[in-house]
């Protein structure tokens, strides 16, 4: 990905870094160590990999503070957090063009109110009373449902599905598959075993800054709503369910799966193929390895703690369990 | 949602509930206790909450027998089984209004034969000598494969592609996303050790008033069919193998995955993300805590019963089993 | 499935099995014994199911050396590897038939170099610059961006996304529902506990023969590629995180993660629901249990030895543990 040309200088006066090198030298990509070419710039993790970086074809490097700068064959940006301010440079040499137009394909309900600077791709369907912000994009055959509301400088994928009511804020990302507002999974059974539907008519509210990766689902809430707050991520195939919040900044890796009623709070940790039961609580700021369980009804409190297990337990405990066990199970076949 | 007003006391008689208070009041939704306004039925589990409801902008409650009725600000419409009876009458009132009609960008093969008030929405895709039954609703870019059969009144959303000669009973309901009939995962290892596919080519039934979630998926039958009988329910994001059988009014939690061949007998309780392996059986009634994993093979009888862990055993033998090792392993840090 | 007719004679000799009874009888679909009608090839994979066969509607019958021969009613097609004859063979009598063709309501751009006798099905979407080998097929509504690369012979099914660059080998088969390209989830914390996207701008290559599930996400990678080497096979619902790279011929069963820059070494069988943490890496050969987990940062060594539970470890360790485990909460409770 090529785009425009900055100069290293201005680089590391709009971000922040501290420069080495020749200040006119021009980046206008990035790249893996591996891949650079003349124009890249590189992160340098490590010394191991700031050696490569240097030997590399990369134009300029990004890194620590730990660099051996002797050698100074590349310019550097160094800085206490080089992963982030790479990150930083990278969104800015990377971004995708500004699109927008309505293809022609497009079905947009004459009550939708749409933006400026819109994009809708071919086959979009975007039902009644819907309202989509200023500079959204809405991928190829993606259905946005009645009354849906999107925020501005939305990222809606191909073949995403939101359905009635559903409401986004601002810079959202909803990547391919995904789908949004799904009808929760609550049951009560009658007097012959079946499963009658208790009402799930709630709202789906997404605010600003999350990003949703591909394929997940997040039901509406049943009388009330499910909420996703302000800049939390979730990864590819994560299941939400009725009615759960989760809080500001969360990030969620893939094929977790939360049930209906339970919170999770601000900035907690969790990870991949997770099950959280109804009505649990994870405190804000706890971190839950991949596979982990919470019980339905549990509170877990431990910010800045490690659970790990199911049922999840403080990481130390867990590892001391595994321990004890792999002993007494060799003792007892002496 | 609001829709038609009804007078309570007609309810309390369609719907066999005992009426306290004024029969004329009038309702036309249904709200949570928080939200709710004039002309909402809200639904009280508690007297925690019954007193909340009074409390409340709500103009009747649904309660259990428990409720202290000695308040009478709003009438109440009283049930041995108030979740039940609370969502039967939500159904009531809240149905969707029935739509009709195909958007002219849905592609219908001319030897499709389409019931009457059907809806098919835009960018829908149905092909050759498929079957589509009376009040049947298809959302947009929705696709059908050849001959592919569905009953009366089912309800397919948007996103969701069923492969040829799949067949479906009347008032299914199919989420967005979903993906029914897709090829099994049966491999057989050739003598280069490359994996050639055994054929996959049985059929997908699936039974009257089964709901399936979003972004699940259900595999055909290899040589003969996967079944989903009569009033299952299954949650988003399952998966359900080739040659499977779910039992009626099964009912399976989200991420759940059902490996070929096995059967799930009538009424089983499955949790989420829970896993059985190939030819297993779960006895009808069983219950399946949230991660429980059933071994290949293996024959879980255990009506009633409720079984944890992997692999799957009683519920208070898992428990011994966790507490036992906490005690050792605390023990042994002595 | 009903195609051409072959003499069972002729199937042996291009097949290389024994043929036992009358060469010239003609055989034209595969079917389950239960199901069989005339002109239908089975397969017996035991003497019981044998027994079953030779009552059985059938033609013919494909079975192992260990058949008892003594009763000929019924053509046989005996070989040591007899599944994988009637893989074949079925691969040979139940071939769909060809289609091609451009639907009209598909939207392929200008500059898109699209091959010969292929299919693209309505309402896909073919962005600029993408390429298409012959013979391959793109079900209804699929979406595939800038770029994208097809070899020939794949079959793409329906509601399919594949995000700009990525590349596919010949006779790739990827089913509905999936999403290629996806970007990964790889975050930095910045200054104020917000997320800041690490740049995902990698690639994602697919090799020859590579067969993918309903409703998967394989994200593209950070700055490098993610690779899924020729002829490995993912059931449904797998997630593959950036960075990762599946071995040759690996098989990877339902719902199973592979978290970012893990290996998963050629010819290794990960059960379904595996979790696998971040760069880990999984030895070829190796055979891992349903529900498993890894560690980041792992290297399980087993060529041909099976691993199961969280950590994984061998077997054998693992079921001890849990004898062990069993064994000491009964004592304990006496």
């Amino acid at each position: 990905m090529r785009g425009e040309s900055y100069q290293i200088g201005d680089l590391a006066a709009r971000f922040g870094a501290q420069l080495q090198g020749d200040a006119a030298t021009l980046v206008n990509g990035v790249a893996s160590i591996a891949a650079a070419r003349q124009g890249d710039l590189v992160f340098a993790s490590d010394e191991g990999r700031f050696q490569q970086a240097l030997d590399s074809g990369a134009s300029a490097i990004v890194t620590g503070r730990f660099a051996n700068t002797a050698r100074r064959d590349k310019p550097l940006l160094i800085s206490d957090n080089p992963k982030l301010l790479f990150s930083r440079i990278a969104a800015q040499l990377c971004h995708e063009p500004a699109i927008e137009g309505h293809a022609e394909s497009a079905q947009i309900h004459v009550t939708a109110k749409i933006g400026e600077h819109i994009f809708v791709g071919p086959g979009v369907v975007i039902e009644e009373g819907a309202c989509i912000g200023d500079y959204t994009r809405i991928g190829a055959n993606s259905v946005l449902g009645k009354n849906v509301r999107l925020g501005t400088h939305c990222r809606i994928d191909p073949n995403v599905t939101i359905y009635a009511g559903v409401k986004l804020g601002d810079r959202v990302i909803i990547q391919a598959g995904t789908v949004l507002g799904s009808t929760g999974f609550g049951y009560v059974r009658d007097e012959y075993d079946r499963h009658k539907l208790f009402p799930q008519i709630g709202g789906l509210l997404i605010e600003d800054d999350v990003e949703i990766g591909a394929n997940c689902t997040v039901d509406r809430g049943s009388l009330d709503q499910t909420v996703i707050r302000r800049g939390a991520k979730l990864d590819n195939l994560v299941h939400v369910g009725h009615n759960v919040e989760i809080g500001e900044n969360a990030i969620i890796a893939a094929q977790t799966g939360i049930s209906g009623s339970s919170r999770i709070g601000p900035g907690a940790v969790i990870g991949g193929q997770v099950g959280i039961g109804e009505h649990a609580e994870v405190e804000g700021g706890t971190i839950l390895g991949g596979q982990s369980g919470v019980l339905s009804g549990k509170i877990l409190r431990g910010k800045g703690i490690v659970f790990w297990g199911t049922p999840a337990r403080p990481l130390k405990d867990y590892l001391k369990e595994l321990a004890t066990l792999a002993r007494l199970s060799r003792r007892g076949t002496k």
